[in-house]
Formats: C-alpha cells, sequence, structure tokens
C-alpha cells in the first residue's frame, strides 16, 4: 500500500490529461458501464460538520475507489483545511489497499475544476465576452485556473459574499494571466459575463432568471447536498439545455432539485454530461441560448483522478 | 497519522476488556446516543465479490469510524484473506485522520466474536450441556475462543457443509480446550446442544424449528445481508425472546428480514440487544425458555474496537 501526501499528489496533475480522462469517465457513467452506489452521509452536528462518502467501480477496471471526504468549517480558524478525510484505491481483483490518498480535498477540487473545464470546453458560448465568477473560495481560483486550457478569454468579473475575499482572490498570483474586476453586486455578473461559473455554498439563489442574457452559459458547481441552491430555478426553465453530471444525484441535491417539484418528469431540455460528450450534436447552436450545468461531483470523477495519479507514480 | 497492521493490532486486543467495551457500545446504541447512518454497499459482480461501509459517531466521544469491508472469496485460493479494506478512525474536532488499521478483516471478526460472547454471557441457558457450532469459518473457530471467557462448557457437537474442514477445525490447537465432536447431520446439533451458535453464509434455513428444544439458546450470526438465512423463520415465532443487534439492520437483512413479512408490527418478543443488556430483567426466566439473537454486525462495534485498540497503543 502507498501513501500519497498532498505534495507528491500535485506533482501527477496534469490537467490537459485529466480534462480527457474525466470526459471519458463521464461518458462511461452516463452510458451506465459505472456502478455507483448512493453516496453515503453523515452529519457530526457539534461542529458543525459533515462526511460524505462516494465510491463506485467500472466492472473492466483494475481499481475500485472509496472516497471519504469531510467538511468541518472551524478547522479553518486553527490554520487546519476544512476539508478532511481521504481517498482510497483498492484491487478490483483482491478488494486490496494499494493507495490512499491523504489529500486534504485537493484531489476534489481538481476533479470538480476539471469537469468545470470539461463543460466549458462543450457548453460555452462561441465568443465569451467575459467570464463571470460567483464566490472568493479555492474552486473559484481553480475554475479560474483550468478553464486557461480550454477558453480565450481573460477579463473576469468577480463577485463573492465578502468583498476583501473577492479582493484577495483578485489579487492571487495564480490568476496573473487574468483581469479580474471585482464587481459589487452579484447582478453585475450576468450583466457582463456570457460565461458564468459559481462556486459557493449558498442555500438560497444568486442568479435570478431575469438578470441572464441570452446567450449565457452558467455552470452551477456549489450545490452538492440538499438544501443548497445558487440558481433561480426559473433560469432552468427557461435553458434550452440544462445538464447535470448525474441526473440521480441532481435531482438529489442539485439546482435540479429545486425545479423538479413542479414537473412530473423530466423536460427533453434536461440531459447527462456524459450524453453530451458523446453526442454533441444536442447542443443547441443558436447564439440566443442559455445554458446550464449542474455540478454535484460524481464517484467516477474520483476514480478517474486517483487511477490516474497512481498509475502515473507506478 | 498512524497505521495498524493485523500484527500490532493482535498486541492490543484484551477480550475480557472488550466484552464490557462492546456491551457498553450496543447499550448507548440502543438507547439512540449513536449516530449510525445506513451501511452502504456495492457489489463487484466480476469476482462475485462485495463491499460494505460502516461509519457511525457517538456525539460525546473522540473519535468517529469508518469501516470499509470487502469480501474476495476467490482471494483463498491465491493464499490471500478473504476480507479486505480497512478501519479508518478520524478526530471528531477537526476530521483529521488519526488511524489506519489494515486489519484484512481481524477487528470485524473480533468484534462479531465479543458480541458472541456478550450476548452468551447473558442468554446462555443456566446449565450449557454442550456448546453447538454451526460452519467451520474464521468465526466458528473465534466463537469457541471468546466463548471460554464467559461459559464453562467445554463439550462442543460441530457440524459443516464439508465434513473435511469441519474435522480441521475440531484438531485446531487454539480449541485445545475443547473436547470436539464432529457430526454428520446439522439436526445432531439442536439434538445435543441446547447453546448453538450459527456462523455460515447459508441463504437458506439450515436449523428447523421442530428440531429445537425447549431451553435452547441459538445465536444466529452469518446474515449479514439481504438473502442470507440460517434459521426457519417459525423459530423465531416460537422464542420467547429475538434479541437484534440492531432491529433496523436485522429488519432489512438479519434473520428477522425472513419474519416479519408476516407481521405488521414487531411482537413483544421482539428487542434490541443494548435494551436487554440495561434491563436484564426483560430475559424471561423459565428453563424452557427458546432465545434467539440475530447478529448482522451494527458499526458502533467498529468504533469501540478502534477507539479501544488506538487509546492501548497511544
Amino acid at each position: 500500500m502507498r501513501i500519497f501526501s498532498k505534495e507528491e499528489i500535485e506533482k501527477y496533475i496534469s490537467v490537459p490529461d485529466l480534462i480527457e480522462d474525466i470526459e471519458k469517465g463521464f461518458l462511461r457513467y452516463s452510458s451506465g458501464t459505472v456502478v455507483v452506489p448512493p453516496v453515503g452521509h453523515m452529519s457530526l452536528e457539534a461542529k458543525r460538520a459533515d462526511l460524505h462518502i462516494k465510491y463506485c467501480h467500472i466492472p473492466s477496471e483494475k481499481f475500485f475507489v472509496v472516497k471519504i471526504a469531510s467538511y468541518f468549517p472551524e478547522n479553518v480558524v486553527h490554520g487546519k483545511s476544512s476539508v478532511q478525510g481521504g481517498v482510497l484505491l483498492f484491487s478490483q481483483s483482491t478488494g486490496e489497499l494499494v493507495a490512499l490518498f491523504q489529500d486534504e480535498g485537493y484531489m476534489s477540487h481538481v476533479r470538480t475544476a476539471v469537469a468545470g473545464a470539461c463543460v466549458a470546453k462543450y457548453l460555452a458560448p462561441k465568443h465569451v465576452e467575459a467570464i463571470g465568477i460567483i464566490g472568493s473560495g479555492t474552486q473559484a481560483r481553480m475554475q479560474l485556473e483550468y478553464l486557461q486550457y480550454v477558453l480565450d478569454c481573460k477579463k473576469v468579473y468577480l463577485w463573492a459574499r465578502k468583498y476583501e475575499n473577492a479582493m484577495a482572490l483578485a489579487q492571487d498570483k495564480a490568476l496573473k494571466n487574468y483581469q479580474i474586476e471585482v464587481v459589487q453586486s452579484v447582478e453585475e455578473i450576468p450583466a457582463c459575463a456570457n460565461f458564468i461559473v459559481t462556486t459557493t455554498s449558498s442555500k438560497s439563489a444568486l442568479l435570478q432568471a431575469k438578470d441572464i442574457r441570452p446567450g449565457t452559459h452558467i455552470t452551477a458547481m456549489g450545490s452538492d447536498s440538499p438544501g443548497k441552491q445558487e440558481l433561480d430555478p426559473e433560469i432552468l426553465k427557461r435553458a434550452s439545455l440544462v445538464v447535470a453530471d448525474s441526473l440521480s444525484q441532481c435531482l438529489h441535491c442539485g439546482e435540479l432539485s429545486h425545479w423538479v417539484t413542479e414537473n412530473d418528469h423530466l423536460p427533453e431540455t434536461v440531459k447527462e454530461l456524459g450524453a453530451i460528450f458523446k453526442n454533441p450534436e444536442l447542443i443547441p447552436s443558436s447564439s440566443n441560448r442559455i445554458t446550464v450545468a449542474d455540478l454535484t461531483g460524481v464517484a467516477v470523477q474520483d476514480l478517474v483522478i486517483a487511477c490516474t495519479i497512481y498509475e502515473r507514480a507506478s
């Protein structure tokens, strides 16, 4: 059994390779060849903490993965990562543990940011005027870092609940290729940008349907448990295409969960990410279209990233 | 983070202490102070393998536990343990991983055997004529090893599907204090023994109600997933007391699951293990009573054993 520290994991990350690999992972997920049991969950209320367990396997592959990810918000006060846990990779022939990744949530951040880049590759408007980022955490920064691999646009509008956090992110050296403007109100984001990424842990809609211009794409990646919400459900209703990383998960805890209460069956405009990757002709070509990607994080992403790092290291 | 090998774990096991600690664990579980989410499960069909994830926490305690246990039956052909996985202990203050136990299923065997001993301590007939063991695997051996801490009886009748396996177990040096007789048919077990333990992975009843004599206790510990069964449901119906380690789990995948289909609500004769430990006066005193314990394995046992080993080692 090999143990990987966060520093070692960083050495083996290649974003362009991961964009390809995770795209293939979603494709296999949506074609039904990945076995993904329901996500396990436990609340640790004394610390307002949460634990999620995601696991899956692809029958023809060498390994299966179990990811234990906890969120302890008070950790930041003590200078520790608020994300804890680990990713475990097991042999599919014998069940033996082959690798433990003590990643402090880094691999989850990477695979989420990569999913955002995969989405941008397929769904970004032909001409991205500006990128709009909502949120100022790790994922906000990593989205911008990884979007460079698939988008040319360098103009960014940024809004966060705390202005000082947005200012700090705007000055982050990792984003020096961008020209970042911090805005005072969230409404300015859809007014200025036609490619928007929401990366918050909000529990109520931040973007309103009335503010979304035709020709806009929105990737919502903050919602990963019931009750979280970043988009007015009306936006999904108005969209020509709503793409879910996992329909079952998004209906349970994604933006879709806030919309479907009105619908008996899923509208034709809702597709799964892997289906879009397989048949890009499903993407409406009109320049006036609104598209939305609802990302909750699927275990196949964890499997792909763990396998990729392990195989590069071996 | 500290890693424990199976050999190190063995050094820190004290059966008498664990009998006390796990008894307290069940008590807390049944009084509702343990948070135990549903067991996670994944089948890996290519290898006829199974994965279970059990996890829990007690809000007032220091640690929480996640146990990943897989069963790869073909491993034995290659001289490897068929049980793989690991037990992870995390800080409840920060979520940090404090210990990984690479136990090859040993801790699960221990905590299961300890639960059997806890049950025997409370539910064995006053005079145990003979112990009856059904099965010849690790748990059959460990049951006999651990029962020595709570029962005086040294006479054992043993039956297993494969006669040669039963003979091999009967000659195991670890059981040299017992006088073990291997029998040819399973019906001989209830005829000769009034304290019976079933430890198989059977999918149909091995013990029939007509063969059970008044005054018998049966601990069924083989059934841990839907479809498994060791007892004729009629035995549970006839019993004065049926004790479940976890009512919710036993109704899902224990012996109780095969009985309750007939019942709208749980009969008065069904109790939880922790309730019995708290109020032993619930145990019928008649020497003619039949009692049954239905053990599926509860995450609180994994929490107790992991905490005990970690604290002894620290």
